[in-house]
């Protein structure tokens, strides 16, 4: 069996040798491009439309290129659609079998376009039905997660720095901090999506086409915003590939720091939430196990996303203008971004809304490890002692409860006073978890009303959202 | 000498034994955060006169630590200020010498605050700042690419694709392919800046403060647009930081290719430009030498970019909430990202206005390399032949032009009758640089009028900037 | 239809209610690890011999799991396997297709081993073997690029520093450069390999087993070197994955830093080379285009290199020990990698030792240039001048041959004694492009005779290769 | 003031302008390189004394050369070196002050080499004193973590895996994974050492040299194996840089993982161990806060040692050969690795013989989360159970002690009987945490014996080591 193949090339009127089957193989995309036959498609119908418009294609020649394509989609849909490598990508597939369905008609349809903006156009048609389809789940998760934070405005957990307990705040301002993150995320992928949505059809090869094409028609027939503005650019450009896999690794660094925190939760040594059984798998060996899977996965799976997009920032460093075959290589990262983002949305918009908060155990965490030795500071302070000062006789109690196993609310009266003669009775109140919520009772402070305000104004945003 | 030392820390109060010498200058972070000095007194300032209008400061006090702080600002403009690596950092630095200065009332400063709030506070004060900076020179750059391609709307130089001569297009449609990647740019840019404008101060430590502090005021006086709405988020946020990078690493991406055919273009081989001396370095041992330095420099410093993303990335990576050392990492990359985006834009807004484009070169490379073929394919589907047959007969006349060495405007008319014999004596006209430039006249497209208009749009967007 | 499954896990003991179906095909693998399939089946049958060797199988049960997974080989080999998501993985699916097969005795298999320790051993088998594939092609390119560089040892092109014209190299010299990266390639796969050749069978799930097993013996029987020493690090190690990515990732840069050289020379500008049409595509619109496909995406393709590195590293970052469901998130971009190295060494291998050298245009591009003008600065220094005098000399010819557009070699022996009276009749020698060539005759140098000797060096190290 | 300044260029003969002042301070590289000092005066010394032995200086030259190094070599350590940016870099630098020492036989060293074989060589001599120093303090944190294990090989602790509780783990035996983990990376270590000894000097420019050098001499006067093979690769590898920063990028990525072990165990819920105060900080604002920063700074490092990884892969990215501007690039990322590297072994390697563990909540902690199911499940099979089976039976008796809140260890006989009627007196044995990793009693294992033999194996191996 030969290694050169005898294939009839689209392109092959220039060549006196066939491609070599193995460069072939490693040169052709439709193994993974034929997943934007949709698009495709979409954006032939447009073209040919705009060119019987403009006089290029007869009624009866665009008639029949719009009964083929249907047919097409039709075959892709129902799996009967033969793909051939050969034909190196969805495009050549397309066009080759439409000629073979409809004859001579179908050799027109490549007329006054590239493959170059052909694939420019579905690229961006993908994506952006991709981002739409993520901004729900998105904002399905961000409901969810506000949802349980309202339930939460008062219940007590120990926020943490350096994960040393610090102070008590509500676990319904901690879910809000969640909220916030995906919050600049959304509007990171709106931003994205706005820039994106630019038509590239027209810019042909590179340089624009000597056809009277209208870009305006193809443009508003795909819900494109404008046309670009620069046909070099337009075949050139995969920034919005980039700036997409950019705010994807930011959410899923979101997403690995509240999986961070919930495997956390659920290990024995916190205890501070359980998740569904239907979120956890076991062990072959461990039959005691009940290990959190999603969140663990989820959290590995930024790993993959940051690798994306040093893919496509390397893939596109110093290449010079304009198209040049490395630009093929922009689609495997990126299709795997879309279903990775999708996914871990997914689970967590599903999980979110099933953590059961176990109220006691967090409670008492918050309750150990001095959470309240600021509120005494604070309190000391209003009794006229310079913030400075104050910390330095607070830090000397913590030290002698550290010696002696006390936490600050179960020293006496006559100890706290050793270390400073100003402390009263009063003092206890402060000391309490609940007084230590209620006392950071302004705008982003985790007293219980505050938490309830802040959810109602999160869930105000979202329902501005179209 | 001793390795420990027996320095008086601001928070040593329940600590039983003093820092390693070795730790306070590894987990130190004055050597690079003073660089924020100036938003670290301004955001004390704020601070302190919203102290005051809440009642927890007095008017005298007040005053007396703005003098303070005004004294420091010019102790450390003038040089004067002496920092020490035992205060960690630069907001222990400057209020140990605040309290030196004034006394008992400068350990009040820090009522309310921590220096969790405060750094994030400081850095998006100096972030903001760096953003406008760069959107300046940036819009400098700009303005010089436009200018040089409104004078080269018809010159014409052989666009490629693959790096092989594609079709010939205006040298000013090609720079404008640049400007709409910088126009992008900027656009990120913007919305970067947009979204990190809220003011995290009064998050204190992560839970917000017992004081009855007024976030909204000190939001205002900083030129913030809102406070953050929770507290836990605005102390572990760092986004702003990882978009700005994302943001810096596009860019710098761009100014990579636009590099890559700067280097190429000065090359013997192109020979399509001249930069001046003053842009360039000699060889300490080839006489000879004229080497591009600076665009070589810039597309090599695409490479510390995408590392401070990555950096910044893998730090956020599986954080829990909310504030930790890790997030002292932060700075150095920010930093450097600011300084190098500043310096390659400057080096680029000043020299790409010097380049000197050889017309010459650039012609005749376009005569070579069969760059009208497109034109005579298109030529064929006006005389009737559907595209791709048309593109098969010209691919057949190329192959004939290679092995004679002939391009296709030299081959005689019954040569080219030859491959098809409709083709009539107007095709030469349609083989020709500037036939072929005037053709593709649409939106977007090389003929030399849109180039023009291009032109003209491009700068009215650079007018509407404020 | 239920989103719940009613699946009988193997773990299922534990657990109150079923997985989710969509977490099921989240967190499920065997869509991709049942490409180790032949080496979980080779890890099964050594296991299972050491099982019978100790005591705890029988030899019938020891034989009728040989049996059952025999047939299991065959079946996968056939195409004839089920494959089941709600078997999670190529583990339990192998095995539970054994039990159905040989009954209980089925269900031994798994006694004193782990997933843990199985997926370990699997990958290192795996990846093994990928290793000396890859080692195999590698040296197939070594070989095709040496030999190419024999046949070119006094075949003078310009050499490049900053793409500017340097001064005349053997086009093999320039080959053999090649080389050297891919020799420094070659060891480091060895030293993965080597570090990477150890057992960590018998690790159990993170702590041994309770079995008298016999870790010396199955790490025999599969080829390991010996086994890991420590059971934790066993399940919880990727580095031997992470390392090898390391290694890809210089290879891929070496790559695309010779197909960027490719790209170069087959530029109508360059003209160097020529590359045969089976290495080259056409263009859809362009039909004199043949663009050099396979460099440009093998110079792409270093980008999913990176990017797969900075996943796995992003994946380990701050991981507690021992094993996490992260980790399972280490498989795709090893196979990918291992994939794409293969086919780009595959086609680099192929492509090289077809290149056409093109030694005109390569001498004539060499001829311009200056690229002399060093052994004019030499021949100065012996005649007595310092070489930073003798630099200063040369400097001065050149700008003279810039603006009157003559080389060094076209002056006349007046014009060049007016810049230094030493120069002699005997300068002519020194500036030709043999002169230049043949003076650089030391070990490095690009002498032609020196070039054939490190030629033969290079082979002689080649076939001391296993 | 002018923007042009008036310098004599070294390399300034050829020039018509000055180089701009910005683009002289862009493209200097002296702040960075004047690190590299001694060994350029070190690369000069061999260099100078080569080209005495081959006739090119006079002995009294290099005398005074040597006398003017020597001088310069002081001055540079005095401090009272004047650097200056116009000289560009380290190498100019000292060239331009040794001929204002020594006139005009300072013009001669630079003979037979250039700008380009003397910064590869430079930065090899530096990179291998690095990695020396590196190797000691590696080795010093790993004989300091060894000897931690040996006195806790049967200090119970829980073994994790999904961070759930798995089985129980001697803590030396978990010290000692860190330990496999080290010496896995003093492994790579060493062979990026040896890949890198090779000396670059004498490769000129890129071609080699026009004079009767003698590169084996340099060589071994400057303790390489021996001369590179490739005088053009010599000039444009960069392996050595990149393949020393994957191994600080898995070195770093340990220390991460170790990193977040300290910072889970120094936290109240694990509260394992403690870390000397010396090594922890406080809050300006919680005057209860003890911070494990060496942990957590090191934890974040990882993100700069990535990004440097990934910043000199793309800055080789596709750059043709030989020597590019882009190069310059290769320093800082260089520099700042090693700092970090160095800085962070050595808080590790005095901060890990500090750790104090806390062995009774450590034990307690073994206790709860049935981490000796495993055992029982063992102990049915040796009943005669299939694993499987057996695993089902626990993961039953494990659901029951779930609901009714007790340890299997804490169940009746008849209980655990109701479960599988084979279950006889002798399991409660089974099921304490000393019967537990006394049974995994094999290599690799955890039981005390394995722990011991296997820390006197570990420090053998460290005592092979020069």
């Amino acid at each position: 069996m030969s290694d050169k193949q005898d294939t009839s090339k689209l392109w092959g009127g220039r060549f006196s040798e066939a491609t070599d089957s193995f460069v072939q193989r490693f040169t052709a995309s439709v193994d993974f491009d034929q997943r934007m036959a949709n698009e495709d498609i979409d954006g032939s119908l447009a073209h040919a439309s705009m060119l019987q418009s403009v006089g290029i294609l007869s009624a009866d020649e665009l008639a029949s290129i719009e009964q083929g394509l249907h047919q097409i989609r039709e075959e892709i849909t129902s799996g009967a659609f033969q793909w051939s490598v050969e034909l190196e990508d969805v495009h050549m597939n397309i066009e080759a079998r439409l000629t073979q369905l409809i004859g001579v008609t179908g050799k027109k349809l490549h007329t006054g376009r590239s493959r170059n903006d052909q694939v420019a156009t579905d690229i961006r048609l993908y994506l952006r039905s991709a981002i739409d389809a993520i901004a729900g789940e998105l904002t399905r998760l961000q409901r969810g997660t506000i949802e349980l934070a309202a339930q939460h405005n008062d219940t007590v957990i120990p926020g943490f720095t350096h994960l040393q307990t610090a102070q008590p705040v509500a676990f319904g301002h901690h879910l809000l901090a969640w909220n916030e993150m995906l919050e600049r995320d959304y509007g990171r992928l709106q931003d994205c999506r706005s820039r994106m949505n630019q038509s590239p059809l027209g810019a042909a090869a590179l340089a624009g086409t000597t056809y009277p094409i209208d870009r305006a028609q193809t443009a508003a027939a795909l819900g494109f915003d404008k046309p670009t503005e620069n046909s070099l650019d337009s075949v050139s450009d995969r920034d919005f590939a980039i700036e997409f896999c950019g705010f994807a690794a930011l959410l899923m660094t979101h997403l690995s720091r509240m999986s961070e925190e919930l495997v956390l939760w659920t290990s024995a040594q916190f205890n501070f939430i359980e998740l569904p059984d239907r979120f956890c798998t076991g062990s072959s060996i461990m039959p005691q196990k009940k290990n959190p899977d999603v969140p663990e996965l989820v959290r590995g799976k930024v790993g993959r996303i940051n690798g994306h997009l040093i893919s496509l920032l390397t893939l596109m460093k110093s290449q010079p203008l304009a198209y040049n075959k490395d630009n093929q290589e922009d689609k495997e990262p990126l299709f795997d971004t879309v279903d990775t983002v999708l996914d871990s949305l997914r689970a967590f918009a599903d999980m979110v809304p099933a953590i059961k908060a176990r109220p006691e155990p967090m409670r008492e965490a918050a309750r150990r490890g001095f959470s309240t030795a600021t509120d005494l500071a604070d309190y000391l302070v209003r009794k006229g002692l310079p913030f400075r000062d104050a910390h330095e006789v607070v830090g000397k109690a913590v030290a002698h409860g550290v010696a002696e196993n006390l936490d600050l609310s179960e020293m006496s009266l006559q100890t706290l006073q050793g270390f400073h003669s100003d402390i009263g009775e009063d003092v206890f109140e402060v000391l309490t978890l609940e007084g230590s919520l209620q006392a950071r009772d302004h705008l982003g402070g985790t007293a219980p009303a505050q938490v309830s305000a802040a959810c109602d104004r999160a869930l105000a945003r979202l329902a501005e959202r179209t």
